[in-house]
Formats: C-alpha cells, sequence, structure tokens
C-alpha cells in the first residue's frame, strides 16, 4: 500500500486470510471502477506535499485553518487542471480528509439551491457556486436552538414598499450559531428565518444572504461575523470555521427567498405553488444515507487501525521469557473488536441499500406516491441515529484497544474520534430521531387492527401474531449461523418491545402523556427496530481473517493516517520518530526553563514578604 | 458561588430542592474542615490571574506547557509564602487543575522512594526533593511494553570493578515510553529495569537515575530524552511532558538501587532484606484509592455541567409558540443523566470506604497478618476499573447530553473527557485488572468446596446455596425501594454469574485454557461484583433535586471551567462571549484570504499547465 514500506510485519497474517481481499475490495468499493477511481485519487493526495497531515495536531488554530483554506484552494486547481469527474473530485475530498468550507459549499449550500430555490434562482446562483466565484454556508441552528427548528427566532419580514425582506435577529439566542463555513470563509449562506408578511408569521423559510463583501472580504453593514470558537480535539473540526452571526435589519431582494414550495408575491401575499412538500423529504434520506456512509468510512478507518496494531503489540503469555502473545489472539480483545470490524461491514452494505431506497423514494415521490415515504423516513431516520452513535462508541473504544499509545495523536484516534462526534448531533440530534422512529412504530402498530399492512423495513410487524408467540429455535451455539433463526430472534425482540411499549402507553390517561413516560422504553423499542434492519441487510459472519478484512478497505497510510495502524505494521521505530516531531523537541532544554525550573531548582524563587 | 453572578437563572431548581445543601456539602467533603479549605483554596487559585485558565485550549503545545511550569512554581511559591499545611497544598494543586510534572514528583517519584527505598535512602532524598532541589518522575513503562511489567527489557548490570550499575537500553522497544513529567522538567527519575549480576538476571527492580544537569538542565552523557507528542484534546494531558528516554550504559553508584526490600552486596550478590514483599501491595491500595476518589471528582464536574445547562437549555414542548420545555424535564434526557448523578455520589462514598480499607491494610500488614490480602487486592483493582471505565463514558454521555454546545472547549467536557480517559490504563490497565478480580472470584468459589469462608466484600460469596435459587420479592416498583432487595440481587447476580464461568471452566481440558475462552464472561462476572460492592457502599436514593445535588459538590467557576455548567446558569450570554476570544477572531478577515480564498473568488487561482 506505501512505498515506503519495505518489510511486511503483517505479511503472516496476511497470507492466513481464507479470502480473496481483492475480490473483497471490490464488494467494499462497490465496483472495481470504484477501486480504481479510489486508488487513484488516494495516491495523487497521499504524494502531494500540500495535502501533508501528520502536523496538522501541532498547528496552532489559526495556522490549521489557514492550512485548510490552502488545501482547499489547491484541491480546486488539481481538479480544474486535471479536469477531473465528478466522482474523482468527491473521492479527492474525501482522501484530503479535511473538514472545511469547502463540505457545507457542496453538501449543503448547492443542495439547498437546487432543492429549494425556484428553476430561475438556479439559473442565477448555481453557476456561480460552481465556479466558486461566491462561497455558501448553510445557517440555519441558533444559539439557542437546535433540533427544533420550529423554535427559530431570527425573521425575515418583507416590506413591500421596497420589495425587500429585513432579515433581523431579535435576540441574543436568535443568533446563528455553528453553520460550518460561516465563521470565516463564506461571503454567501441560506439563511432559515421565521417569514413575516402583512403582519402574519408563516413559519420557517430559506433565504439566500450575501454576508460578505466579494471585494475585501469584510462583513456587509448590519452583519454580524465570526468563529465561536474551539472544539474537541487537537485538530479534528478545528478546521472549520463554525460561526456566529447575527443580523441589524439586513435588506435583501425579495427574489433571494428560496421560491419552489412557495412564494411572497410583490404585493406581500403569501402563496403555495403546486410542488408538493414532501419532495423535501427526498433530500433528506439522500444527505442521511451519505451520512450512513460516512460512519462506515469512519468506523472502518478506526477499527483498520486496532486490527493492524493487535495484530503487532505483544503482551504477556509467556511464562519462560519467550516471546509474548499478540494482543489479537486474546478473546477479550476478540469479543470487543471483532463485532466493530462485522459493524464496519454491516454498516456498509446497508449504506449501499439506502441508495437504493433514496432512487425508489425519489420516482415513488416524483409519482405522487407517498405510500411509502413514512416508513422510508422512519428508516432513514433510525439508521442515521443508531449507525453515528454505534461509530462514534466504536472510534473510541477501538482507542482503547490500542492501550495508552492510542491515546497518542500519532495513532490517529483521538482525532477520528472528536472529528466524528458531532454527527451524533447534527442533521437530526439521535434522541430525537429515535423518538421519530418510536412514533411512526407505534402508529404502525395501532393502524394493525384496522387492517392496514405495514410496508418495506416494517413489513414484518405484519407477522405479529406469529411473532409475539414463537420460540427461539436455536439449541447449540452451530444453530446460530442459520441466517434465519437470527433474523427471527431480531424480528420477535423488536416486535415485542414495540408491543410493550404501545401496551403501556394505552394505560395511560392519554396518548401524549404515556408517550412522555414511556419515552426511554420506546428509545430502546426503536434502537431494536433499526438493529433488525441492519442484521437483515447483512446477514453473514466475519471469519477470523481480521487483517485481511481490514486492508480490503484499500486506505493510503496518509488517509489513515496513523502511526499504529500502517500497512507494514512498523509500528515502534514509527511511534519513536514521531515524538521527535512535537514542537516541545525543538529544544533540549525547554522554554521556561530559566523562568520557571531553574528559580525553583535553586531554590531561588522570589518569595514576595507575607 | 462565583462573585461576577449577579442574576442567579437556577434559582428557581435551587428553592424546590427538598434537602439541605449545606450539609450535603459537608456529607460531599468529608468534614466540615475539609469544606472550609476546600473553600479557601478554590477561593485563592480562582483569584489569582497565574491561575487563569479559560485561554488554555488556545494555546500552542509550547506555551501551554511553559504555561504549566509558571503555574507549578507560581502555586509553589504561594505555598511556601502562605505556609500552607500539606491538606493545604494538595487542595491548592488540585484547584490548578493542570497535569504536569509536580504530579509525578509527588505522587509517584516521593511515595516509590518511601516506599523502597531504605531508611538511608530516604534520608539523603526525600529531603532534596521536599525542597525541589531536584525534580523526580516514574520511569516504568517502555515503547513496547505497558501492563506486563514483568517483560520490560531495561537492563541494570552490576559492574563490581567499579561497584556501580550499567544502565541500558538494549532495542528501541525497550526506550522508557510515557513517564510524565520525564520528557523536558525531570532531572531524576525512579527507573525500573532487570537487575543483573554475577550473570544472572534477578527481574525488575527500581534505581533513582539522575538524567539531568542541576546546572543547565541538559541530558546528561549516555541519555536521550525527549517528550513523545502530543495526545487527544486541545489542552488536556498536552501540559503534561509523558517522555521517552534511552539509555546507552550510563553508570550510576550502587547504592542507588532502591534497597529497601532486597539489596545487592558490594561483592555483587542479590540478597532478600527481611521487609515483606507484601508491604507494597500497601501502596497500590493507596494510590487505587486516589483513583477511584479523581474518578468522583471528574464524574461530578461532568454531571454538574449537564445538569445546570439542562436546567437551562429549552427545546420543544410548546404547540402553540410559548416557551419550550426545558430539557432537564425530559424522561429521555433524567433516565441517562440521573443514574450518573448517582454515580457521582456512590463513587465518592466508596471512595471513603476505601480510605479505610487502605488503613486496615496497613496495620494488618504491619501485624504480618496477610489474611484480606488477596480480597482487599481485588477489591481496589475491580474498583479502580469500574469506576474510571464508569466515569470516562459517563463523561462523554453528559456531553452529548448537553447538546451540540457540548462539542465546544467552552463547554469543558471535551477537555475533562481527553484529561480524564487515561485513568482507564494508567495504574493498571483495566481489562487487565478485571481479570485480576475474575481470577480472585475463582479461586475464592474453588476454596468454598474446601470450607474456607470468604471474607470482606466477598462474603457474601459464602451464601452461595441461598444465593443460587433465591428468589426476587419485588413485585411493584415501590419493592424496589427496600435496600435489601437490591443488595440481594445484586449480590445473585455477582455470585450466579461467578458460578457460571467456574462450571464452564470445569469443563475445559485444563484450567487455563478454560479461563482463556471465557475470560469475555469472567470480565463480566468480574464487573457485577464491583458493582456489588458499590451499592453496598451506597444503598441510598437519590431524589429529584439535580440542581441542588451538583451545587453540593461546592465548585468554582474557575474549577470548573465550563460556560454550560456555569453556576449561575446564564449560558448564552457567556457562550457568546467566549466565542470572540477564538484566536481565529483577532482578525475580522482571516489570514489566508489574500492567498487562498481571494484568488479563488476572483478566479485568478494560477493554473500551472497540463
Amino acid at each position: 500500500m506505501d512505498a515506503s514500506a519495505e518489510v511486511d510485519h503483517l505479511a503472516a497474517e496476511r497470507s492466513a486470510a481464507r479470502f480473496d481481499v481483492e475480490a473483497m475490495k471490490v464488494a467494499w468499493a462497490g465496483s472495481r471502477h470504484a477501486v480504481e477511481v479510489g486508488d487513484r485519487m488516494a495516491r495523487l493526495v497521499a504524494s502531494d506535499p500540500v495535502f501533508r497531515k501528520d502536523n496538522r495536531t501541532m498547528l496552532s488554530r489559526k495556522d490549521l485553518f489557514k492550512d485548510t483554506l490552502r488545501k482547499a484552494a489547491h484541491a480546486w486547481k488539481r481538479i480544474v487542471e486535471l479536469r477531473l469527474t465528478e466522482e474523482e473530485a468527491g473521492m479527492l475530498r474525501l482522501y484530503v480528509d479535511q473538514p472545511g468550507y469547502v463540505d457545507l459549499h457542496w453538501g449543503m449550500f448547492v443542495p439547498a439551491i437546487k432543492g429549494q430555490g425556484t428553476e430561475e434562482q438556479q439559473k442565477k446562483w448555481l453557476p456561480m457556486a460552481y465556479k466558486f466565484q461566491i462561497i455558501g454556508c448553510y445557517a440555519q441552528t441558533e444559539l439557542g436552538h437546535g433540533s427544533n427548528v420550529q423554535g427559530l427566532e431570527t425573521t425575515a419580514t418583507f416590506d413591500p414598499k421596497t420589495d425587500e425582506f429585513v432579515i433581523h435577529s431579535p435576540t441574543l439566542t436568535s443568533s446563528k450559531w455553528w453553520p460550518g463555513g460561516l465563521g470565516k470563509a463564506s461571503t454567501h449562506a441560506v439563511v432559515y428565518a421565521r417569514l413575516i408578511t402583512e403582519g402574519k408569521d408563516y413559519g420557517i423559510h430559506g433565504f439566500i444572504v450575501q454576508l460578505r463583501s466579494l471585494e475585501d472580504h469584510s462583513p456587509l453593514p448590519g452583519i454580524t461575523l465570526g468563529d465561536i470558537g474551539g472544539k474537541f480535539g487537537s485538530g479534528a473540526y478545528n478546521s472549520m470555521d463554525n460561526g456566529v452571526l447575527r443580523f441589524d435589519h439586513v435588506r435583501i431582494p425579495r427574489d433571494q427567498m428560496l421560491m419552489r414550495l412557495s412564494q411572497v408575491t410583490r404585493e406581500g401575499k403569501y402563496v403555495h405553488s403546486d410542488v408538493p412538500k414532501q419532495l423535501l423529504y427526498g433530500t433528506m434520506v439522500f444527505v442521511r444515507q451519505t451520512i450512513v456512509a460516512d460512519a462506515s468510512k469512519a468506523l472502518s478507518r478506526a477499527v483498520c487501525i486496532a486490527v493492524r496494531y493487535s495484530a503487532i503489540r505483544k503482551q504477556f503469555g509467556s511464562q519462560d521469557g519467550g516471546p509474548e502473545t499478540k494482543v489479537l489472539d486474546y478473546k477479550t480483545q476478540q469479543s470487543r473488536l471483532f463485532p466493530l470490524l462485522a459493524s464496519a461491514y454491516a454498516f456498509r452494505f446497508v449504506g449501499d441499500w439506502l441508495k437504493w431506497l433514496y432512487m425508489d423514494v425519489t420516482q415513488k415521490l416524483e409519482a405522487k406516491d407517498y405510500s411509502t415515504l413514512q416508513e422510508a423516513h422512519a428508516c432513514t431516520a433510525g439508521l442515521k441515529a443508531v449507525t453515528t452513535s454505534a461509530t462514534a462508541d466504536a472510534i473510541e473504544e477501538c482507542r482503547k484497544l490500542c492501550g495508552g499509545h492510542g491515546y497518542l495523536n500519532s495513532s490517529g484516534l483521538p482525532e477520528l474520534f472528536a472529528v466524528y462526534v458531532p454527527a451524533c448531533t447534527y442533521e437530526g440530534d439521535n434522541i430525537v430521531l429515535l423518538l421519530q422512529v418510536a412514533r411512526i412504530l407505534m402508529k404502525t402498530l395501532s393502524q394493525l387492527t384496522s387492517g392496514k399492512q405495514p410496508v418495506g423495513t416494517m413489513a414484518y410487524m405484519g407477522n405479529v401474531q406469529y411473532l409475539m408467540q414463537c420460540k427461539c429455535a436455536v439449541n447449540t451455539a452451530e444453530d446460530w449461523l442459520n441466517p434465519v433463526a437470527i433474523q427471527e430472534a431480531f424480528e420477535a425482540r423488536a416486535l415485542r418491545m414495540a408491543v410493550n411499549c404501545a401496551q403501556n402507553i394505552g394505560q395511560a390517561a392519554n396518548q401524549e402523556e404515556g408517550f412522555y413516560e414511556r419515552s426511554p422504553d420506546l428509545l430502546e423499542a426503536a434502537v431494536a427496530h433499526i438493529q433488525l434492519v441492519i442484521v437483515t441487510k447483512f446477514i453473514s459472519k466475519v471469519r477470523p481473517n481480521a487483517v485481511a478484512l481490514v486492508d480490503a478497505f484499500n486506505y493510503t497510510d496518509h488517509y489513515l493516517g496513523s502511526v499504529l495502524g500502517r500497512y507494514d505494521g512498523n509500528v515502534y521505530p514509527a511511534l519513536y520518530e514521531e515524538a521527535w516531531k512535537d514542537p516541545l523537541n525543538e529544544t533540549v532544554v525547554p522554554e521556561g526553563y530559566h523562568e520557571y525550573l531553574r528559580p525553583l531548582l535553586k531554590q531561588q524563587l522570589k518569595l514576595s514578604r507575607l
């Protein structure tokens, strides 16, 4: 994998693999073409000194941000110079592996205009965005308002005198807070605000607002902008300028309201278009499918590091001074590590299936068939919640499985954890999402009595009579190798938990009260349902081919960014070398010795009089 | 609590408390005296600008280290000037709240000499250490060797010609790695190495080795020293100079071997003293008791932040545009947060009990009574493992319970997590410790048949006949308020898990094989046993007085270091102000704009020719 690898310290493990790693790479990547493009882009990035990332955790916040600007500009330059396809450009950005304004520009700003803008608006704004003549972000959450979008306080009041909206932040808690790319980089934003016209509040709508001068990047009049400060980890998400934004009666032309679903007329009338609101769900399914795919990427990186290092690291096991046992051979290590390895593959496969679901939902929506929308919504919301939570926990578990050295930045794991955990919160807090799943489960159960048959991933609930009374047919450990037994066990578990919740809610004074009282149980029922979905998409077994299974992820050492997870397994010399790069090692005697250590040791601390 | 608090946004919660917070402060601190000393030292630190810590996460590694040196020197100055008692000095260092070489000097170097040095050695070295004429650390772990101390590779070979030991690092993996204070600050270390004399390897022993010149702090000849590089978090443990150390045939006088338990004579003979080796266990019990106490401190800080902020933060719950519901009132929040609050108190009480256990063990050891040693060892090892793992997970859970803002450094939680997690690894990896507990559980069970009655925290195992067949008497939720029912349920659970393991091991070809095969189950049995110990020491119930219960921890805003956990609850203005302190906000237009953003926006990126 890495050109510098001369001796392969993991060769013995690799030669013991009982499957074809090259074929598994294709299965992991999705196609031979995807393997080829990924390989090519990964090498392009790894071989370019501008994309160096091994020093990232040692940069100050300002230098880290500047480094991110530099990498983004350089990546764009390479994309244009090499005339990369959209697929290639996406892969290149993935391997640059540093959060930055570009992610929000392509991932949120452009899709928001595409999804919510009229054709005219798309024609005006998208070409500028595609060429980076403007940089955009997505300004939704506020200092006092996160998950509850309907509680946002920013206002957009239509002024018919001038044909403008007045964007305003009426309170401190209405300050926009968190949007990535907002703090320092973006020139524009899609801003979500309460639309007020003719004295009436029509709720939250999106508006394109220019924030900074295109001449000198200074904030426009009435706009206060800044970064919201340091975040978890040394580097991690600190390369991103998550921002704060306040408006003091900022005026924008009426046609900068995103008008695909509803409009305000020249006279100030609020009118709906004939585009169905449900279309927005399609976008949500798309974004969440991306997040599930990202979960499998993050988890697979952590597992790759932990498996490789566990095959190198030796500890105990020798009574007579002989070589110690490699920790990968300990049951306690295997019982914690192998389920995570299996999960990485499971999340990958369920993520692939979500791509199909997205296409299916889109086609149905275009045909105005909304019959599977709720089930698809529950499925994607739940999968987002379960896979991101499991991945965050799993990365930290992998770090612990690497022992003390996992705590060093050079292991790559602290940064991987710190950069990943926000996924549990953004695009829907996981608890909020799971409660939405639980609501749909309860509704589906209650509709069973009226004969409405559940569809898709909820179809098993129609089998309620059988699943409530069936007995597990498993008697021996081998019986668990039968996928039918596993699937039925997960189905019975999920259904029984849901039915139990429904019965308890039924005994409450009213449904809302019951839902409130039972919400912790409902969370568990929702998780059980989603785990069933994952297991269904991944009924197979991961055998002890651990090193080869992580090799199939096909990660370069540059992308993996971990001394412990090196392809060649030559961990200890690399750890040793890495240590000397710390800024503290620039001088043998540390700065501060003359001021603070020498006076102490020489008993010359000047004590002021009491 | 904080002088700057003008309006108390949490006053309503506080006035609803159904217990006396001042009395609880005494219970938490241990005595009225402890509350008073704690208050005084906390205020001394919080009011001294040198001890400022709100900018810590923004410092570069070098500046952070220098800041730590400065704080340590200043703390020492204040301790001497104010003629503080040992108790007061310890409290002051606690509230300075920044890991540094001082921790290892007082916590490991001095105790090692006290515990393993002869009276003569103590007389020579301790006065210098007490006055900081030398700074010491504890050099045990190596690049390739952590938990398995017997596997260390560093050698100390006696040379009878010169009456010296030759300390040497024969391999790369024998490099000392991780010792705190070693990298840049320490002048001396207690070094653990294989003692070799007369051609024979006598295993691991401690040696006092001078590392750096007392004149100019440069490493002595033959000694390579450095810092091992950045670690998890922005500030966190990066204030500590965890170090790397290699010896190239470094000579030290024979009398720098720590000789309390065994000596090497002038002729090179290895002899044991009459001091029983078991005395070392006393030190271990002491250190682990400290770690359990630290767990309750760290957990209580996290819980304090999460509870206060949950009482301020509002979300959803209003159907008609009225005020939203505070998240502390959600069942899903309560069911995750309140068990952590209860655990903070439980760990505190079990930690207090461990102080008693330490005294008890010490007295028995002095009377050469080793009957409770094994049980005490299992108990402290297990409590160390369970409380540190639970605390690390709980801090991260508290961070998630604070929503998106918990991800900001100004919440204090990312740093609290990053600085705490190493406790799961140092002083005994938690998995390794739990397997030791499991071994003692299995041994205790097997000795039951020969009539040997278990003692102390294992006494319940003597009740095996009853506990294996008893039925839970709980029928209603209220029945769980009976502490006897809770205790018995935990006893039956722990015992049944242990017996199950023992039976399965009995079926294996041999005991070691069985232990290996069943090690994941054994881990769980050990955890169940330790949870029983904790529950036994904390049979009581935490009622919904959440804000008052965290107030009883009596933490200043300085020590807590969290914008979200402020005593006065004035969260949002503080978050807003904090953001502007980020170095990125020093300029409105960021550094890098002219190089990397403007050329992009102006479409002037210079593309090299293809």
